[in-house]
């Protein structure tokens, strides 16, 4: 297997603000000092990046050399349809005129992914969705949400785009909320160039196991992307990988590997108390070390483990392979 | 709208055990005294039922008699493919015998269904899962259970079959943990006789807006039966209707009226600590009250709210059919 | 019992900010702005305000002459504890230098306290806590927690202190998250003058019964101030009163009545979508109809049941309550 | 510091039930079952053992000579309060006869332990708490569960009692549910014959750190006892140790040594799939792993890393313990 990528989004060397610390966590950032410090992360080499760029005014070409100048590409664009405008939804708006600036906004991320060269278009429709029992007419959010999809993958046949999904956060409740229902989402469009951004962090969040949603994404050809965190399952923490879910990493890296995944791994993170660029490391240096554990695993074992769901002969694998010894007895 | 019919699960006047309480709460009864109770329970219609009887060597003539004695019919049979030998799994178990054994527990339900005149047989997977990260390989578990269900339903094309799903318990997960996932399960299986039981309790649990996947379901034409109940949301508590989410129940059952419900509503109740009878009773006492208060609702008004998601527009309305007056103003 | 009077957090007016919409919910609004918005919510009376205030450079003598001009009071103050410097905790800052700020920052609210007659300060250490298994020295956390609250309250044994208790947010995991745990720091102060604010959301995503709360806290003498509002459990939502929990919204009011709440009932929203002043609003609209169901409840029939833990004619009562009705039978 | 020594419930071997599977998850097992099975446990020394015995009719002297003769000892015994009778709670049941009764059963485990030499008596309230919103009154309960528990142990001045608390299950609520609130009820006692069995598990559904608890108990002089296992924080999953979570699992286990542990760690597990023979063998195996890893941290560092509340640095330490490397820079 070649060696894993890793990507993160341009946000991480932001700065953050929550309803509490409105004034900041960190000091403020433009475009050319997040991509610089993304530059200082090693082992780094490509950003999602928001459109539009936190430098206002900013061009994509200009972002475009800033990548060039600090040896990263551009992996996706991601249109901000979650700002205040937005807060309402962006495809499933009340407002037409907003469901319609939706559509432009993503126009922009369109051209801008031209320029930089980036793999997809990212959707992430955080407030797309509802706050309380009875505030919506489900099935018509749900027409917007595909249909307004729709309309914009058909409008560029050729342009991958990718959703990312998550139970909740900015709205209460996200429509686009797990894997299962996205990829029915996906179906419902009928399009062929729009995939899913699965992120282990929102998969945790939504009950899931982060592995099986990938398998499953990944088997019905709508894998666009895979991201890697960590969080306490309650809530989008984006900490850094196996802050707290040893095995469940571990997991998740072998079916990277079963899926001969090659595109870079992409780290969610918000570091709002941590130096961004120490905590983005850390996270490579984690799945690298993982992932050299990941490589001992003899896998026929693996296979015959989970064949029998025995759950103990699986931990002592893990076990195994991560100190590199013969400690655990994998039968008893 | 037609008068609301009520059915339940027959366990409900079951003794029931736990890990703690071995020994049971409420004293053990059999078919003949459980079918007994449900006929006193007034409103209450239809039974599903457990097969193999509770009653051990009890025929499904034996058991037609006694709900025909007690004025009730049944609803649904559903098959014990959850008790120990199926730990492991029963569409899923890791051995091909305990599949097999699946299977013919499966006939025994539809020979019954047959004979009780059932609307569907049920499968409720519970031990179709895993306990820990990594136990299983997740994609064999998911081509089991479609596999193992498609061969049932192909083999009886002319018989009903539902899938009612949940997120955990007994399995620590279950893979038919949600509404989406049950529905591409249902799509894999390229069959058209098999739907799903939406319980509102289970739905809760896994994070989803019961209305929704109410809503989802019923578009896609596989809404079999709707169960009705309430729990603190982090468990299966089974509790009489609305004991915790007025509005939520109160927008199910606008719901209900919308898509034209006309079958029973069942009421999926383990009253541990209460008799059954009077639970059940009140279960049914409450939606009638709730279901009056829905036919008060403005449907245009209500629609306007949604379109506009007014969520306070929302409660006014909910308060006001409620209370039968016009205290809250809808617009303001 | 006296008719309940009614206060909210200052905040409850100003624009909203979160991690995805850095540009703000609604439009800024300075402290004129937020004080007339309070002044035209029906039934409001006073203010929870936090300093510095949100215009900046004013007096705490022209924000009591807003006050006044508004029909309103200051009910408390809340000092900017929990902003950028504090991102790794007030009282417990590894910084002395900040601890000191800390301490300084509560002066602040201390001296505007008394200039605007309020009834008591608020802590509310919401930087106070960790982020990650093994962070921090849980004991060195708790000690400095109490030092420095001991110190303030020392400071000025005439001024009544209150600590708002939450699980988590902005911290993952804060120190003070549910009321046991905030009744063994008060404890451990030593000081008389320190209580707490007991928020119903707040509780309810500790897991805890808001009601026992109260009783608890009440009758150790702790009760500085009751705060209603709403969540769907995950989280902080801080919605309208009775937006998902009907009975655990009476059962609180009930309990209000019987240790003779007669403080004003503070409402923490965070009106994110709404319109502010129709939010509050609401609440209070709520909250007195549902005061009104609770005077009919018959005290001895509730008692009665509770010391039989007769859940369903606990809901009976509930209900003939809310309808004014005798629909439902208490006894079965 | 001396080696580790382990212990378990005597219920690990044991045939479990749920609600679902009445049949039971493995073969029925008497005491001498059970405590043979105990026996073959490598590294096991001592069992908490429930009081009546699962064989009816042993005497505790025969217990005793089943211990003996298998090598183990008694740590404690837990009375069953929580069996049938018990339904509607134990020190707090509405029944003044089955209070009674609860401090006639916890007599009998008084006089098992001191004929088998256990350290404490257990007491575990599962059924004391609520299962509906106004289902009881708060305050009563309360006062039942000290007044309870004050009684026997001003009884039995010479004996030592520990609570075992936990936030839920199988009562939907449940008093003693999280460790500052059972400080609180132990306090209220005024006996300092009472501590408390802090349990991992438990600790993590409700929503503490265990970590945390077990230093604040410690502090206070109430652990009597430790037990370690695992879940996935929403249930009491009863999994063997590190299932799910490492790095809190290491940092209780650093905490255990700061404290000078030299008590039994007891497992407190329910291998409903696996050998129990065996799950609790890994679980031992597993801590003497990571306790060998923490034999590994300099303490110095982690001291100051957890002063700085530096994550990384945090986690460089714990990684580098458990891969016995220096992979991981601890500054940054």
């Amino acid at each position: 297997m070649a060696p894993l990528e890793f990507g993160t989004g341009i946000w991480a060397f932001g700065q953050f603000v929550d309803r509490y610390a409105g004034d900041g966590y960190g000091p403020p950032r433009d475009s050319r000092e997040m991509i610089e410090a993304a530059g200082r992360v090693s082992g780094l080499s490509c950003l999602d990046i928001n459109v539009p760029f936190a430098t206002e005014g900013a061009t994509a070409a200009e972002i475009k050399q800033l990548l060039d100048d600090n040896g990263l590409t551009c992996r996706a664009t991601t249109p901000h349809i979650y700002m205040r405008e937005y807060a309402k939804g962006a495809f499933t708006n009340p407002s037409q005129e907003l469901r319609r600036r939706t559509q432009d906004r993503v126009e922009e991320a369109v051209e801008a992914a031209q320029i930089l060269g980036a793999g997809y278009v990212k959707f992430w429709p955080g407030q797309d969705g509802y706050d309380y029992p009875g505030q919506v007419d489900y099935l018509q959010i749900w027409d917007r949400t595909v249909d307004g999809m729709r309309e914009i993958c058909q409008r560029h046949p050729d342009v991958q785009f990718a959703i990312e999904y998550k139970p909740k956060e900015p709205r209460i409740r996200m429509t686009l909320a797990n894997a299962p229902k996205t990829l029915l989402a996906i179906e419902e469009t009928g399009v062929d160039n729009l995939g899913i951004v699965m992120d282990f962090g929102h998969s945790l969040m939504a009950g899931e196991s982060p592995t099986e949603s990938l398998r499953m994404i990944h088997r019905r050809g709508k894998l666009t992307s895979a991201e890697l965190n960590d969080n306490w399952r309650d809530w989008d923490d984006d900490l850094p990988v196996a802050s707290v879910h040893l095995f469940e990493t571990m997991e998740y890296i072998l079916a990277l590997r079963d899926i001969g995944w090659s595109d870079p791994v992409l780290l969610d993170q918000f570091p709002f108390r941590e130096d961004p660029v120490a905590a983005v490391a850390r996270s490579i240096e984690t799945i690298r070390m993982l992932d050299e554990a990941c490589a001992r695993v003899d896998r026929a074992q693996y296979a015959a483990a989970q064949d029998a769901q025995d759950a103990l002969a699986v931990q002592a694998i893990y076990w195994n392979a991560l100190l590199g010894t013969e400690r655990f007895a994998v039968g008893h």
